[in-house]
């Protein structure tokens, strides 16, 4: 079978797993999905920080933090457009939950071809689903980016066609995140964006738009946001490292409104400050 | 490295996995964690009811249920007594929470040896502790044996010694069951069991107790149970397919009893009943 990607275990090109790690027993470990562009990582300092908060959550031992850097620019000098995804796992091949105490990380980093979307998901919008799906409220696991996707997994199975994206609301009726993407909603000169201390993933293009707004002078609001909060709205988008940022045009057959000048503004200034933003990524 | 352990993926023996595919990604997948017993699997038929059950939750579309008894019953021809893990890992290598339309399911078997726990555990009872770590409420995915297990690994994380197990609330402090068991609270000649619709996995040795319970004339009330009513029983066990039944003895510093007649009698009827009790796994 020919394969449009490659992979590292460990540095080893091609390598394969043993069944019995814990990542596959457990998902027992961390992810991040970079974008390549000019044989560059984007934000890669960022995706680095939230890789170490997801150690210190799940108490992962990894510490050849510079090795993983230089790996990293090493493979990414090789492509001039590509998605780049890493796999942080605790090792480890025994039985029972409790990991050995000298376990440390494998890592595991695949590269693909660079998705292909319609220009017009960028500039027109796109249209997304309120999933029937909810997230559990998990808070010591919220805000960072570890294996364990089935939800992810069930709540993309709701639709085939219709819809570039879901969003995804908690028990409680608050609006939460995207199955792959981070929302804002625009408040006249200021940003809204659901507080993901309870569920979600605090992504890296997210910290990116909050520090990016705040350059441009618009302050971000990080608090919890409900359902029929976001259907007041008229001016909302999901971001993501691979997608940047996409207006939402329409959710279910309820809410519709163009692409947003807040939106396109930010947008124009994301594409020019994509290489020297100053920031930090975090986790609330 | 010498192992004492070997596996086969689809059938092949030592067969090695891509990083790339979904189970690893995202956990995407089952499992079941069986005893071998003289060459027998124990539970066998409430095992593939479960796997069937979380292949309906996943949508996961497996069809070779006759081919999966067959493999797992001419490996356990094979061993007198061992660990016998079966993960069953939806297909697909692609990015992306979607599926492919085509996705099957690979299965993974595990021969370990068999777990040797003090006999005093099943005798005298064990040292339980209340984790700090709270289980998150999923309907969606409560009552299967996911492969989603981050939740298990932390709340496992928070002892090393002076306890056999760690009790698991939720966050509406009600008690779910144990990192690797479920709980039983033995009330005059009645059983209760935590009810595992909103979290928890529903044991299959858990399914037998209740069905060998009503054999012997003893109901069994699944429903919520709040951290204080169990504080405040005199009689309690956990339960799962290796250990069988084990006695609570102590909880904390602050509960404490010896192992309690009931159980010592569903021990011996369960040694008893082993291979020719009828019933079926089920969830709630």
């Amino acid at each position: 079978v020919s394969q449009d990607y490659a992979w590292w275990i460990d540095g080893k090109a091609g390598s394969l797993l043993q069944p019995t790690e814990r990542v596959l027993q457990y998902g027992d470990g961390l992810f991040e999905t970079m974008r390549i562009c000019n044989r560059n990582i984007e934000y890669l300092d960022r995706h680095l920080q939230r890789l170490r908060t997801g150690c210190e959550r799940l108490a992962i031992g990894f510490e050849d933090w510079l090795a993983l850097e230089a790996e990293l620019n090493e493979i990414a000098q090789r492509y001039s457009d590509a998605v780049l995804k890493l796999l942080l796992c605790r090792t480890g091949t025994g039985r029972g939950y409790a990991a050995p105490e000298a376990a440390s990380a494998r890592i595991i980093l695949s590269v693909y071809p660079p998705p292909h979307w319609p220009a017009a998901y960028a500039t027109n919008g796109i249209s997304v689903r309120i999933c029937d799906f909810r997230l559990a409220s998990q808070p010591r696991l919220a805000g960072i980016k570890h294996l364990n996707r089935l939800e992810q997994v069930l709540a993309r199975q709701e639709w085939r066609k219709g819809y570039e994206e879901g969003l995804l609301l908690d028990y409680n009726d608050r609006v939460i995140e995207g199955t792959m993407s981070n929302i804002f909603l625009v408040d006249n000169n200021r940003l809204l964006t659901p507080a993901l201390d309870s569920s979600g993933v605090s992504g890296v293009m997210r910290s990116v738009i909050i520090d990016l707004a705040a350059v441009l002078g618009m302050s971000t609001e990080i608090r919890n946001i409900a359902l029929s909060e976001l259907m007041a709205s008229d001016e909302t988008f999901i971001c993501n490292s691979l997608i940047g940022i996409w207006p939402i045009a329409a959710i279910d057959d309820t809410w519709r409104a163009g692409a947003g000048p807040v939106t396109a503004w930010l947008q124009a200034e994301l594409r020019q400050n994509r290489q020297h933003l100053p920031g930090r990524w975090y986790v609330e």
